[in-house]
């Protein structure tokens, strides 16, 4: 059942260009993304990037280039000898990869951070003219009450205190924005989840929080004051509001996505079960296959999107 | 003069051990600082930074490696095809690097990147047994009122309502934490950028917000919903309250190093004035110039205090 406002348009309406909501910007001559060290005087937007369909992003750049090594062989883009330049090379802030309709973009780690990255390149799909994108983030995360390598796709992002909202301080007042996600997406992702049949996945709330520690009911930070027992009571009380995965970045990207026009996901594999544990303490190899799984599957939503095209 | 609650105390003591404020963390077997990619089963904390009394952060790991070059240079302790190697290889989240008594760290952009560093970073101290440590952001800004390039020496850290306090969600509950920042680094730092004489010092109020555009009052993010008047009425009265530079990271600083035993400051160059502009948009080598200030007025707050121990 989609919830009360969320979209459910189907894609593919190619007049659906990315818009901005700032009515200042049309009077710039020159605009300098600064965190990605481009400029619209200095590089050529509609050409760089006008046939992007789809932008990946994720925390780390190591990730995200991977991300786009693998789409470039999913998408026979590939061949011997290529090469995956940073497209943000003067900038070590952020990373920026693409190949064919695909951009791949790191935002590091907590709303801040991918609040300007999601600034900067709205802004850049605007100046390339782009049209029908949609933007998918592919992350790790921690789950309540799921096995741990499952993927979550989030229905609704909640703040620390279960609620579908994202608040802001604006010229020092505050301002509060919808969190909804496009359904017709989520559905789809499902599907894909099906479709590949290896991994189990799941559609659920995603609390998005400030802090990795005290924000999230962790026992292990450097700071704690509370009981194991208060912690479980949180994490109980948050599944019982049908979360069933906690990160640091979904809210925002569903408040911008909303206000410019992209179609967006949150897809995130879960790196353990907070209800048994704090620590992720699993070997590498096990958390570097867990990491692929959201990989693989919006790089199987991107094909099957290409091929109906 | 010292604001209310400000600590005043002389450094020097080194039974100022670094602590934590968890009860739980002594009933752990073993602590992966995930973030970090080290652990206490794997690393031997005591013996790799036991020594360490000076820990510099900044948003840039780049930026960050720069630094400890120029310490080992200042310190004498570079030598010819020298190297220093990323202590935290394991991961593309943070970056870290040692000479001597001085731990350089990035870490990254906004205040949840920066709050699980310095969780991971206290602890890292904790279990290292250090005590009389000094940790300082050198860090980039907007500034208000100033002229570009001028570095400000933070008093208070504020919010983007001027508050002088840092509020977080612990367990679906507001906790609201003070933010004083050490006094008597505050006016140690004052002296040696005197002593420098190389560039425009002030001591001010730093605001801390949570977003660079809207959160900051800009005028050229993807969105805005205000206009130039309104901004100006903002940024000035910013400035009747004391602000003299704008960025995203010193009120957790202030919060959790109060609580640890940490002293702390934050030295923030600024790269525009607010007053008149929204666009980072000075010449790369202008820049460049700046973002070594902090660096030039910690390198010679720490020689000084090494030579007077």
């Amino acid at each position: 059942m989609a919830s009360p406002g969320a979209e459910t348009k189907k894609p593919g309406n190619h007049n659906d260009f990315v818009q901005l909501c700032n009515p200042h910007v049309a009077a710039m001559k020159e605009d300098v993304l600064y965190h990605f060290s481009l400029s619209t005087s200095t590089h050529d937007f509609p050409t760089m990037f006008g046939d992007v369909k789809f932008v990946c992003v994720g925390g780390s750049p190591s990730r995200m280039k991977a991300f786009i090594k693998y789409m470039a062989v999913e998408l026979g883009l590939d061949h011997p000898g290529a090469e995956y330049p940073d497209i943000c090379e003067g900038t070590d802030r952020y990373a920026m990869f693409k190949v064919g309709p695909v951009l791949s973009v790191s935002h590091g780690m907590g709303i801040p951070s991918i609040a300007i990255m999601l600034h900067e390149l709205i802004k850049l799909l605007y100046y390339a003219r782009c049209s029908g994108v949609t933007l998918i983030r592919i992350g790790t995360s921690g789950g309540i009450g799921l096995e741990p390598g499952s993927v979550v796709i989030t229905r609704q992002a909640v703040d620390g205190c279960f609620k579908q909202e994202f608040e802001q301080i604006v010229l020092g007042k505050r301002v509060v924005r919808n969190t909804h996600l496009d359904e017709w997406l989520v559905q789809e992702l499902v599907q894909c989840s099906a479709d590949l049949g290896e991994f189990p996945t799941v559609v659920g709330n995603t609390m998005c929080t400030l802090d990795f520690y005290e924000g999230q009911g962790r026992l292990d930070g450097a700071l704690c004051s509370y009981a194991e027992k208060d912690k479980q009571e949180y994490l109980r009380a948050a599944y019982e509001a049908g979360v069933r995965n906690i990160e640091m970045e979904s809210s925002v990207i569903a408040a911008m996505c909303n206000a410019c026009g992209l179609r967006a996901a949150v897809v995130c594999v879960t790196l353990l079960n907070r209800l048994e544990g704090d620590q992720i303490s699993s070997p590498h190899e096990v958390l570097a296959e867990y990491q692929q799984r959201p990989q693989r599957l919006v790089g199987h939503f991107i094909k099957k999107c290409l091929a109906a095209a």
